[in-house]
């Protein structure tokens, strides 16, 4: 199933949210609007924002508040990415060169504090202290989570429960907000937030692993950037982690991260590959992914709830 | 007058917020709370903050709201400076060494937005989304303030219009916002909200002139950081406008910003030291803290407003 077709229920209200996203690089400042519409040109595929909408699906959906939530999430993301990049040096994001690339680093430490602030001025329109409240703490948590991957890097010893509290902080979290958020302002019941959350965060952990596992069997064109990156940063994903477990002596990953030397992350990426790693990785996922559509069943029945449930196996089938 | 004298009315309160930024590094993360100590133990004179606890004294003082809202825009103007020191490649700053000369530049990204975010939680705990719209509307005029300073480095076609627009963007927005949310905060009447603001403006503008001065005038030891800062980032400050405009021909400000050869930033101290420039400057800053006292005679009289009148000719003797 195609996300267009998944997205069928609130593809009308996601069009206002691209359309509300890209007047961002309506500045005063011609060369400002040519750094933002280059940022907002690449926006994803919108699984945040949808996130919101079809949270908020079921009780009183409102786009006064629905709205400028979803596009603070987008934001919110975007600024990490911004941010991000300039950390790792990536010359290339969704198929498109970065902003440190373009303008240099600077440009994008401001450039993501600009797009921060926009998301703030955005989830103040929700006029919603608890939304705010959540929006800043999940903030705090993907910059700690940050910290913590960063001080990490080319650290061998790493155990899996350090890997699963990276990935909620970096991703988890921020699924974590968008579908919570939306519930709250739908004002839904207490219970029905929790549901939402833990959807949220059980979606988001097997979208990273997904993600992580793409790191290893996509090609440069079909992510927009270079494979095995997370390897060349000396970030430990899932499927790496394997593939020390299971050859616990000698390996690839430990010398790519003794020596730097590239030729390592070939070596890891064919291991890898040739192996029931990435199947292993998969079934990891899927566990995720079922235990979120598990948390579905606690939610009134209609379209949304479908389509949360359909979003949760397009997630796991990417680049199956 | 000392500022530990202006700050009476507050000072038990101000005490209060200290503490709270101080308790900000408890995390359970030993190095996260290691780095963050090392930010929040360089916290300055409190200004900001002390500004919105003022500005909360004419109405309903309440600390429910007041405290949180001092903290945020403490940790707000704190977090930029994190990033500025990064972008600048700054080693030291109010004495210590900066983040990025400690930890490196990513690290300087990374807690520079864990700091954005603890200031949105703060400001969320006001329960005020005006609060938290303007809060956010002051980050993105600080960072595409910032932002345009970068891009007009080494530019010598500057006007002085250029100049009073940049350090609104850079200063005197927080500065109104610290005023300007106090006042919200104790819910004054719009009229008082709106002088608030025009105050705030006013002193910070103020303050911007002043501390651009002493990047001319004062001494490392003093200031904490090197002289002569702003002209070797290609930063035109007031002063160096002045020298440029008495010297349009050739004048080493022009000469440094072609060559990039650093002994011409003494030349231009010199030159600037022994003029008339720096008592024009003073005379300009001191329009402005003029300006903002004349706003003070529509409140209420207390001490408080005492305190505003003192603290305004507090920034404009500094260095003096």
């Amino acid at each position: 199933m195609e996300l267009n077709e998944i997205y069928a229920p609130i593809q009308e209200d996601l069009d206002q949210v691209r359309d509300t996203l890209r007047s961002i690089s309506n500045t005063d400042f011609p060369w400002l609007s040519e750094q933002l519409g280059h940022v907002v040109q690449g926006i994803g595929k919108g699984i945040r924002p949808a996130l919101t909408l079809l949270a908020g699906k079921f009780y009183e959906y409102d786009l006064t508040y629905l709205l400028p939530m979803a596009v603070s999430v987008e934001l919110m993301h975007t600024s990490t990415l911004v941010h991000d990049d300039a950390i790792d040096k990536a010359l290339t994001r969704r198929g498109q060169s970065t902003i440190n690339s373009i303008w240099g680093d600077e440009i994008a430490i401001l450039m993501g504090d600009y797009l921060f602030a926009k998301a703030g001025e955005f989830v103040a329109d929700t006029q919603t202290p608890r939304a705010v409240k959540l929006f800043s703490e999940t903030l705090a948590t993907i910059s700690s989570g940050e910290i913590h991957q960063f001080r990490g890097a080319f650290n061998i010893d790493q155990k899996l429960e350090d890997y699963f509290q990276r990935i909620y902080g970096k991703t988890a979290s921020l699924f974590a907000l968008s579908t919570q958020s939306g519930a709250i302002l739908s004002r839904a019941p207490e219970e029905v937030i929790t549901v939402m959350k833990d959807y949220g965060d059980n979606l988001g952990i097997a979208f990273q692993i997904v993600d992580d596992i793409l790191d290893f069997t996509s090609t440069e064109e079909a992510m927009g950037k270079p494979v095995g990156s997370d390897l060349v940063q000396g970030t430990l994903t899932l499927p790496a982690m394997l593939l020390i477990e299971s050859h616990p002596g000698d390996n690839p990953v430990k010398k790519l991260f003794e020596t730097r030397d590239r030729k390592y992350v070939d070596t890891a990426i064919d291991m890898v590959v040739n192996s029931s790693i990435i199947d292993d990785c998969y079934r990891i996922a899927k566990e995720y992914c079922d235990t979120a559509c598990r948390k579905l069943a606690f939610l009134p029945e209609n379209n949304s709830r479908q389509a949360l449930g359909e979003l949760a196996e397009y997630v796991i089938k990417q680049g199956k």
